[in-house]
C-alpha cells in the first residue's frame, strides 16, 4: 500500500494550516494545498470567498503526478528539477512550488490574481513550510526513539508478567 | 505507426520558421519549437547565442506528453484546457503555449529572461503560427482536390492508352 512519506499532526498540522491560510489572505487565491510528492493531501485551506472546492484527493494525486512527469523534461534540459510550475487557464490558474524532496505547495487562483504576487508569497510560504516540516521530522525521529525504548520496556514487562516470569 | 497530425512544407515551413526566429530575436530566448500534440517537431529555431541544443525529438515528445498530462488537471478545475504552461528551473525555463488543437509552441529560455516578455511575444507568435497552419491546411485540402481530379483524369487516360482503348 502506498503511504504518505510524511504526516503532520497536532501543532505541526496547525502551523502548516496557518501558513496556507496566511498565503490565501495575502494573495486572495482560492485554495492552497500542501501535498506529499506521492499524491497525498498533508494540509489544505480554502478561502472563504472560494466556491465549492474541487475534489482535493484527486487534485493532489494529479499535482504530484504532473510534478513527476515534468521531472524528465527538467533532466533533458540539464536541470535537477523545475522548482516552480505555473499552469494558466481561462478561469483557474495553478502554481506549484517545491517545498522539499517530499512535499509540494499548490496554489489555485483566479486569472485576475497577479501571478507575480502568487509566486512571491508562494516562495515565502514554501520556505515557512519547509521549516515546519523539517522541525516536525526532527521532533518525530527523537520522539519515536523515546517511545520505542519505553514501549519495548513496558511491553517486555507486560509479557513477563503475563507468563509469570520476573 | 504514429504519424504527425500536420506537416509543414515549402513556403509554410519557411513562414513558421521565420515566426520562431522573430520570437528568438525579440525575446532573446534560446530555443523555439513548433510541436505537434503527438510529439513531433514541426519546425524549430535555435538562437545563435545558444549552446548545444537539447535532443529535439525527445524534447518534443516530453512537451507533448506533459501537455496531455496537465489536461486531466485542467478538467478537474473545470477548465477546457490550460492554454499556457511555465516550468521554471535554476538554469532553464520552458514556456508552452497552445497554437491549435494540433500544435504547441514551446520556448526555452534562461532564468534572466523576463517571463512576461516570453509570454507576450509567445502569445503573439502562437497567433501568427495559428494563421500559418490554418492557411496551410486550407491550401492542402484544396490542392489535394485539384491534384486528385487531375491525377484521376491522367491516370485513366494512361490506362486507356495502355490497354489500347480510346
Amino acid at each position: 500500500m502506498v503511504e504518505p512519506a510524511i504526516a503532520l499532526f497536532g501543532a505541526t498540522f496547525e502551523e502548516a494550516s496557518r501558513a496556507l491560510e496566511d498565503l490565501l489572505d495575502e494573495t486572495r487565491a482560492l485554495y492552497a494545498l500542501l501535498v506529499d510528492r506521492k499524491g497525498f493531501v498533508l494540509a489544505h485551506r480554502e478561502a472563504v470567498w472560494a466556491e465549492r472546492p474541487p475534489e482535493l484527493d484527486s487534485l493532489a494525486t494529479l499535482i504530484a503526478g504532473n510534478a513527476a512527469a515534468t521531472q524528465a523534461l527538467a533532466e533533458l534540459l540539464g536541470e535537477e528539477r523545475f522548482s516552480e510550475i505555473v499552469h494558466q487557464g481561462k478561469n483557474r490558474g495553478i502554481y506549484v512550488e517545491e517545498v522539499s524532496d517530499l512535499a509540494l505547495l499548490a496554489v489555485i487562483f483566479e486569472p485576475t490574481t497577479p501571478v507575480g504576487k502568487i509566486k512571491l508569497v508562494g516562495k515565502r510560504t514554501a520556505d515557512r513550510l519547509r521549516g515546519i516540516i523539517k522541525k516536525a521530522m526532527a521532533d518525530a525521529s527523537s520522539a519515536r526513539f523515546t517511545l520505542d525504548s519505553e514501549y519495548t520496556e513496558s511491553a517486555s514487562a507486560l509479557i513477563d508478567d503475563l507468563f509469570g516470569e520476573s
